[in-house]
């Protein structure tokens, strides 16, 4: 394909913050539209929904739904991308998916652009491409251009998560309890496990055998496929933090060699897609939001630990519904028509 | 001194939030008071103070205020305690000051009584005892045990601390901005250095050379010295988040040697000032809305740390205006009294 043609979009999965995040940015980034295509369950279906100045009409997804579509977009979960992962790699078409369904399959490439594009053609099944969990995203666009410099002997992460990475309905929440503390109410969580304004607390998925949550799982595994380090040594404490969007981390990295600071802040400063920022007379280092509605990620606060030699912090937010999904998923179509 | 008796008390710096927890502490655990003043700058003076039901007329601070004095409580900043600091010594009181200003001396104690008072006999200057920093002082309630069963040989902690560490007026602050943010307004930010609604932030304090600022410097320092590990390796990065009041920490805990989990867990279990929280099934941890006017500082979340052997993760939560302040100053007096 070449960036003179356009293209046939399907859209799986339209509503939610994610969906609207990924009409947003099809927009904004003038993809190459031919047609587009709004599919969902037979619930939504007959809805209306507006894109770049039309209203469309959501369809229902069917197995012959992708008949002539380019690139398939999903983002209505593991189940439907499990559903008609076979119609759309029938139909020809590029289904990039933003369910975790097939991020670890060994024959689906887990593609962050900036960092390992160029490993697609490795994989056997690379009309599937599978867009990571948004804290793998957003922690690998500092480590992916560190680890071509030094190779990380370790990788230590607690990490800031906004409220919208679980969903809109948590967002409410959060804003819905903050204002009853306000009004010096009862807050009340059905949504979240637990009282989310003004409190925080760590991540809300199920704890595995190991004591590790499936975030903090699928962060460590989805990172070291990315950056093609199967053994890093690599561990995370997922938190929610009452932040409306973006999320944030605070990094320790350690290396078996010494290495030189001025490399790895220059090599953050040209990376694509990150944004350094890192001003220590004003104490301005990356926060959620500034983080908020940018496509790239800001990284700063470099610093050696004082811990142990041979070993870096350093401070990153990005925005989990732009780097950490949507944006990621539509820069995937832009690599593969070479835009 | 034996706890039949009571003694005369002096408190400097009643105003502030810290100050008014100083009341609260000293009411609620019936501290044995024979006579209580209460000294300020000339400015406060003459104002009125409630306490146990009396009112009492704030006085001027002086040379002469702390003659008959047993034990005074210093809450007034670090200016004002180097200055009547000889005056409170000279008339054989016990100075326990909350401020930075002689927590490193090295002839001067720098006291968690569950973890260190044993030690205070060791410094020659023992009737001045610094009370720590409150990130210390929490932190050093869940590595105090562990470090007795097994050496520490590194300890990586990422904070989340509340507003209320940085005073009242920046809790003042994030909740009118938290309300100009749920109104469509723009957050007004005067008292810190950054929007605090629904947002985090690098902790505010100065950034020196090394890259760390004055708030984790103390940490390390004060940890240090509590635990009598004076090279202990401990790195952390401190953030404040959209909380009102305790702050939390992740913890990596690296050891040299092979450690049991279940001692660990025990001496958690066991530890005075610690109440353990760790419920997985319910993913319910150490959170700050909990810890909130509670003296026990809350740990949980035990658990082996996959990036490397003998390593594990903590969280805390613990309320830096009581364990963090005042709390811990009262519980100092209430070790000297052998209450």
């Amino acid at each position: 394909m070449s960036s003179a043609q356009s293209y046939h979009v399907a859209i799986v999965g339209v509503t939610g913050a994610v969906g609207q995040a990924f009409l947003d940015v099809l927009e904004d980034r003038k993809f190459p539209i031919a047609s587009i295509k709004f599919l969902a369950s037979e619930r939504s279906a007959g809805k209306e929904i507006e894109f770049a100045g039309n209203t469309y009409r959501i369809e229902a997804v069917s197995e012959s739904s992708f008949d002539g579509v380019d690139f398939a977009f999903f983002s209505a979960g593991a189940s439907v991308s499990k559903a008609y992962k076979e119609a759309a790699l029938k139909a020809g078409a590029y289904m990039i998916d933003n369910s975790s369904a097939f991020r670890m399959d060994a024959d689906t490439a887990l593609v962050i652009p900036e960092v390992n594009f160029d490993k697609l053609s490795t994989y056997d099944n690379n009309k599937l491409i599978a867009n990571p969990n948004c804290v793998a995203a957003i922690m690998v666009m500092a480590l992916g251009p560190i680890a071509k410099l030094y190779n990380p002997s370790r990788v230590i992460v607690s990490s800031y998560q906004a409220a919208s990475g679980a969903g809109a309905a948590a967002v409410a929440e959060l804003k819905n309890q903050t204002q009853a503390i306000l009004n010096e109410q009862e807050p009340v969580a059905e949504v979240m496990p637990h009282v989310f304004a003004f409190n925080l607390f760590v991540h809300e998925s199920t704890i595995e055998a190991d004591g590790y949550n499936g975030e903090e799982r699928k962060v460590i595994d989805e990172v070291r496929k990315i950056l093609s380090l199967p053994e890093l040594p690599l561990t995370i404490t997922s938190v929610r933090v009452p932040v409306i969007r973006a999320h944030s981390m605070s990094l320790t990295i350690d290396f078996d060699e010494s290495v030189d600071m001025s490399k790895i802040e220059q090599a953050l400063k040209e990376a694509k897609g990150v944004t350094w920022v890192s001003d220590e007379q004003a104490s301005h280092f990356p926060m959620p939001i500034e983080a908020s509605n940018q496509y790239d990620v800001l990284v700063g606060r470099l610093r050696r630990d004082l811990s142990k030699d041979n070993s870096i912090h350093l401070f990153i937010s990005g925005d989990q519904l732009l780097k950490g999904a949507a944006l990621n998923a539509v820069q995937i179509a832009e690599y593969l028509i070479g835009a």
